[in-house]
């Protein structure tokens, strides 16, 4: 299947107000051109950019704030808004593509990953972050063909940082290509996770459990930031050296995937196989000893499956 | 004890590569101009905009790094540097005035506050997090005259935010006045920690534990972004609600507490009673209800006072 012919073949946008946002989606030439998907990366960028525009907004006003799976997973009438703003753009530029968003799956929709063409969309990464208004808040857009991911766009909306890559083609941050660390060894590592919507005591003595391990590794330190795509954007700039996490789903994971290995860093499953999009865990790394060395000391913490709906 | 009189009464200053950073120091008018320490601040000013381009460049550099406490209490030559740096165009400024650093401290200089106008100084708060370019990093300068705490000012060297708060005159990002949250209880709060030097196992059994208690209260979240002062700097901004610690020292604490009072808010004691700056554990919040709701929670950790030395 391909996507539809048409306008967007700049391969530089600019945010409107002026702010970092600028990239080279794809690099410029003759393999840009060739690229099928180009278009679509395109288009990822832009609405990225126009979510972040809304999403700004938004911290600056009152939020009403609802709760979905338990009382710490937050959702805020700017989720649904941004989610519907993003994929009924998509669907009008490409009707016969599929979609898998955050908030449209929690409403219901199906969570299947097929072989078409199928953008993957967290409108808010970092839901509790824009409650409260901590920093870190991003809108993730990954895209994925014959269920190999193709692309991933990630737009840090406080701060400016465009993250894009594109499969084979390098993983940049605004117009700097990124680069993972060479860090081997968990001692000496600096580590991101998450804590995840599960609250319960068995999962909290998990959750501390995996950290104090790493811990008594002498890993440098571990930093909870409260957005996963932004953790893992992270690791594909080399400004950490691992990231691990259960209970983030195939929204949080598919654009920032694309990024990391195309910053030369690998994204795995927690066990050390390799990464299932659906299976809600995941360790990303510099190099695959330091992934490995992560996956081995962690305890699984169950959180299902995203396509078990 | 006065300070010296001279130049600096532009309360308006501007980062020379034209980022953000400008700020007043201190409101214009009659009030400021009978503030005795109104040039000490925008000396401090000065210095840390002056810091944050040392340490800015030294974030492209390769760096050699040492150890001091502990495996993962880090120092590097640009912290050496920078405190150097600042101490001496201090000193030249005013002759009288007395200095706490954390490079000079681990030197083995006294940690002693006393009555003297006294400067309390971490030339790099987030070390590690600079070691690894993670981008929370920060120069902390604190100020305080017969024990009392005056002013602060963090500059946060990768974003180029400037914190200030002067006693009675309010606190600022940039130009933007602080005012804290008005949240009351840990549940529905998001409260920043970070993790201490010390990772013996019975110290990191009661970090995770004190951890474990403010989730299972249902705490929106807890983030650790690996800069006490910054850390410190959400609460004041109102991008987190609470902020507890043990093993920071007064360098990280200083500057912070002026500019987290002067939004509005409280820094107590882990034990509910008043601060003690040099007892290495905080509790901050945006109201007293809940910094005394968390310090009722938290088992102490011990990590000795700044100024047994």
């Amino acid at each position: 299947m391909k996507p539809s012919e048409g306008a967007g073949r700049s391969a530089l946008l600019t945010d409107r107000d002026g702010e970092k946002g600028a990239l080279h989606a794809l690099p410029a030439g003759g393999e840009a051109a060739e690229d099928p998907w180009k278009e679509c990366m395109e288009t990822a960028v832009q609405l990225a950019l126009r979510a972040g525009q809304v999403i700004k907004k938004a911290l600056t006003e009152e939020k009403r704030v609802s709760t979905k799976t338990s009382v710490v997973d937050l959702v805020t009438e700017t989720d649904h808004f941004v989610e519907e703003l993003i994929i009924s753009a998509l669907r009008e530029k490409f009707p016969l593509h599929r979609f898998i968003g955050e908030e449209s799956t929690s409403a219901g929709s199906k969570c299947v990953l097929t072989d078409s063409p199928t953008w993957i969309i967290d409108p808010i990464d970092g839901t509790c972050n824009f409650v409260h208004r901590f920093p870190p808040v991003a809108v993730s857009i990954g895209f994925a063909v014959n269920r190999e991911l193709e692309f991933g766009v990630i737009y840090h909306c406080t701060n400016g940082n465009m993250y894009t890559g594109r499969k084979g083609h390098g993983a940049f941050c605004n117009e700097e290509r990124l680069h993972v660390t060479n860090e081997t060894g968990i001692r000496n590592a600096l580590i991101l996770t998450e804590i995840g919507p599960k609250r319960d005591p068995a999962t909290l003595k998990l959750f501390l459990g995996n950290m104090e391990k790493l811990l008594k590794f002498q890993a440098h330190g571990i930093r909870v930031i409260g957005s996963s795509t932004l953790a893992l954007c992270h690791i594909a700039s080399g400004a950490a050296d691992a990231y691990y996490q259960y209970g983030l789903h195939c929204w949080d994971l598919a654009a920032a995937t694309v990024i990391i290995r195309e910053a030369g860093g690998v994204v795995i499953d927690t066990t050390g196989g390799p990464l299932d999009l659906m299976s809600c865990r995941v360790v990303a790394a510099g190099t695959t000893e330091l992934a490995q060395s992560i996956a081995q000391e962690l305890q699984t913490i169950d959180y299902g499956r995203d396509d078990d709906n």
